[in-house]
């Protein structure tokens, strides 16, 4: 069965500028991996209108889902809405559903909806909704392209409400071991072990640890059994790991 | 003065899965802006040679320095250096100098240089080491792409030997303000004030903190005259910030 792919875009010059340290990359991998669906690759850009168009592009043309984070909130800098319309052929503009869905949100809080915060009902045409329950304004799915917030509790959200109408494949399956050799004593058996089962992933992490310079091997495959089998091989290999 | 640009490839499996969260590319963000030199763009890959070879020709060709991480240790996993070379058209190869680097660190510590050590001294044609005062294997600079280890303390240990060798811009300098408004409140003033000033960047970030909400509003620019004069405008708008 095929696993399908995605990549992710973080969009903002505050992670670049260091300013910011991303969270929602390492949140997304996680819940993909768990869900069958494999991100291939992320990158993360600046708030700049042409950049985010070609990305979008690049990456909506090689993967089957595009996750894009951050530049969908009310002020100047948030530009990504009209980035991936540009993108995907479509036009922009306020949409009344977006509209209403803020308006009975200010209503309800006593708040005003005001040009700026109108600019949060700037979707593109076509485009499906994501659900905010947070703060109101919401993401959207246009194309296999899905634009959600950069504030890491929204995105979280609105990750939990579309993943499951994704199909994944079967999920990847790992198991590790931790080795208290240094990865030069383990890399040849390692090696030949990995040659000899192409059917699992087998990855070496090297950690230094209290002074203790050692390795987490991870073996990863969709097949259960074959990671069994090779984790049976690794335990034989290197009898003290834990 | 031209700010001389910069992107990182971060190499890793592990870091697309979402086992290990990345921590490499915001250390380096953070360096660099203090060096004068502006991250454009990062991405993250898996250990795919190909790919490995197309986005190292893809970010040498467009900005000024590439950084690596991951890939270089001595494990079956480890294809950097060969997708590195290739990209940029040289052969890759045991190297007499980093063979008897790590000689020595073997010989020092009573450990024997195996064969796969010694992939850790395949170093591609014409490039120069990056020393590793942590664990020996070098990483290298080859073009206008360096190379350096996925651990995060050699990593940090490895940028520290380049960085003052790389010719920076004037620093990009910022300031910023807390403002307890949502964004909504304050977007249609700071887009004004934004487009009366193009000189600086005016970032807005919101946050949602014990039942706040608010933004932090940073002013960036190498000019720092015109940050002094956009913060003082910003305190104007919004007297209460902090």
């Amino acid at each position: 069965m095929h696993t399908p792919t995605a990549a992710m875009l973080v969009i903002g010059d505050e992670i670049l500028s260091g300013r910011t340290r991303d969270s929602n990359m390492h949140y997304l991998a996680g819940a993909l991996t768990g869900h069958g669906i494999a991100l291939v690759e992320a990158r993360m850009v600046s708030d700049d209108h042409a950049g985010i168009v070609r990305h979008v592009r690049e990456l909506s043309g090689a993967v089957d889902h595009v996750f894009t984070s951050g530049g969908i909130g009310p002020t100047h800098d948030d530009i990504t809405a009209e980035a991936v319309a540009e993108a995907m052929g479509v036009t922009c503009g306020i949409r009344d559903d977006a509209r209403a869905i803020l308006q009975a949100h200010y209503n309800r809080s006593g708040q005003v909806l005001n040009q700026a915060r109108l600019r949060m009902a700037r979707i593109p045409d076509g485009a499906s909704l994501i659900d905010n329950p947070i703060s109101a304004a919401p993401g959207f799915t246009l194309g296999n392209v899905h634009v959600l917030a950069g504030v890491p509790t929204i995105f979280e959200t609105m990750l939990a409400s579309i993943l499951p109408t994704l199909t994944g494949g079967p999920p990847m399956l790992s198991q590790s071991l931790r080795v208290e050799r240094g990865e030069g004593d383990i890399a040849g058996p390692l090696g030949a072990l990995a040659e000899a089962n192409p059917e699992v992933s087998i990855g070496s992490y090297p950690f230094h640890q209290n002074a203790i310079h050692g390795s987490h091997l991870v073996v990863r495959s969709q097949d259960g059994a074959a990671v069994d089998r090779v984790m049976a091989a690794l335990r034989n290999l290197f009898p003290e790991a834990t």
